[in-house]
């Protein structure tokens, strides 16, 4: 009975798990960040390896080997999957490794079903129609500098220019500019340099020292600051652009089916409560059925099992999602 | 009689002129980009050296030698102003090199009056309020990742967010798509790889493989679109920024005095015409006297006359810009 191992690289965590043709869990581990852009190629393998490694220590009885590996890796070109290939066959690896988007785990891991939507919206942004178990039509996925609209990183940026310009006298006084400060440890200051705000040349210099993608780590400010209306406008803005992102590819005249929803910023404060700035995007989703899903590697599985050639039905779906939750509950339970 | 050299170092040109006490220019030189964002260090010291050593081949008569050098150069560190110190001393050079932002080099290309306002745009944006010869306040000048808003960078980067955003289908379609296809000779096309556009994703490809900075080659685009709804609101926002960062260091009741208004975007296209987007801005510049300048080298000329202790009066101003003006003129034609 061929076993598989899946990895759901995140921003945040990389989730690998080792599933056998009944969707049963036999092994689960997690590592630090696995994004490529956001963490480097280096730290993404890394991750990857060590939650690999904690999967295959996890797992009961003999020594286990799996037939293939799916990772769900944002963003992969083939030299990284021949890195990442090279790096997992010392741990009992004897099949191919099998790099998907991040989208079609994210989807997979909301439903077995071979058709409907996925939105994703943690670090980047990007929408999806599935169709017969592949990417129908994609949308924005552009990356921090072209697109990415109402992402993670696109909302932690606005967060930064708007303190910057608050701080500058060019735009609104904002509670973003303290909480920006705070979680820098910088303060504001009344001296000037040259003309400038001594406090504004700091916090540029901290920002630029930066990677750009970094910036991401920002947008929980803007959750943050309550009734600020510049925090606000942020965050409308970006439902508005998530709205469109979803628009572009969703079609019920095309294909119908859930729309599965993923990423940090869409769990993490984008669609809870009852905000008014969240409306555009809620109007979007309000006739769909809604599939919430806090990572990808049930997705993974589903991938790896689909590729192995075995059909994934509703009990075996449920299967992978339970005893996956089982363990990454332990997992999530000893670490606490 | 001490002679002095000025330099301005501009994003496309750099500018050296020997001047003499009587503000008469004595030999004048001209290189490439000389910009440290978005040239990069080696490449703008090398313009700066190129500059300076055709001024001095041009100056008349026995080997001149010059007392101090005034650098207008936006963004430099203590460190650029030591190797440039070290790259110049060979050409003739007895004083100190003193580096000034790139604003107080365009004000007083504009003026001798030791107050008033600046407003530059060309890959940044930046305004000042001048008194006493000094940046009393500056707003903006906070680059390409946190500020610049309206600025070549800004309006280039919008560009291409919005030509992807077309192509995407997440954004209205606009002339700037074409434009920018062109520009780099890539071509739309109809055929589409996992679900996206092959056309996107060779545009994406090639804009991610620039230098972020570089995107600023693209903002004349929104100027060549003519009626195009999609560039109009790039350049109405540009215009709508660059009027509140003008407002934020414009107060008549601390400082009177002329806007003397530099950089490339503002002298290609920002302010000419009687396009109803530029109003914001021109709404902002109506009462006040309007100094256009064609770059900084006329204001690094004073700044070092005043340094070198020399009451700069409307006689050496006039005589400054009329004999760089010659030279600059000859220069120019010798090259075309």
């Amino acid at each position: 009975m061929p076993k598989i191992l899946a990895i759901d690289a995140g921003g945040t965590t990389t989730r690998a798990a080792i599933v056998d043709a009944s969707g049963q869990c036999l092994g689960y581990g997690r590592a630090g960040p696995g994004n490529l852009t956001s963490a480097g190629p280096d730290l993404a393998l890394t991750s990857l390896v060590r939650a690999a490694q904690m999967a295959f220590d996890s797992a009961a009885g003999p020594k286990t080997t799996v037939s293939s590996t799916t990772i769900s890796l944002a963003g992969a070109s083939g030299e990284v999957s021949e890195r990442a290939g090279k790096l997992l066959s010392p741990l009992g690896l004897t099949g191919d490794v099998h790099i998907e988007g991040d989208v079609l785990g994210t989807f997979f891991s909301g439903t077995f079903q071979p058709q409907g939507y996925a939105l994703v919206v943690g670090t980047g942004a990007v929408a999806a129609r599935i169709k017969d178990g592949h990417l129908d039509r994609v949308a924005d996925g552009a990356g921090w500098l072209l697109g990415d609209v109402g992402s993670g990183y696109w909302i932690g940026h606005q967060v930064t220019r708007a303190a910057v310009a608050a701080l500058d006298g060019r735009g609104p006084k904002t509670a973003l500019t303290n909480l920006l400060l705070s979680s820098l440890e910088l303060r504001s200051t009344p001296q000037h340099v040259d003309g400038r705000s001594a406090g504004l040349l700091q916090l540029m210099k901290t920002l630029y020292a930066l990677r750009p993608v970094e910036l991401s780590k920002f947008a929980p400010l803007a959750f943050q600051a309550g009734e600020d209306e510049v925090a606000i406008n942020i965050l409308r803005d970006a439902a508005v652009a998530l709205a469109a992102t979803l628009t572009a590819v969703h079609d019920h005249s095309v294909v119908d089916g859930p729309i599965v929803l993923g990423g940090s910023v869409l769990g993490a404060g984008m669609l809870n409560g009852s905000a008014s700035w969240a409306d555009p995007l809620k109007e979007v989703l309000k006739e769909a059925e809604l599939l919430p899903v806090r990572d990808g590697v049930v997705g993974a599985a589903v991938l790896g099992l689909l590729r192995a050639g075995i059909q994934v039905d509703a009990g075996i779906f449920a299967r992978v999602g339970e005893s996956i939750c089982r363990l990454q509950d332990g997992v999530s339970t000893a670490e606490e």
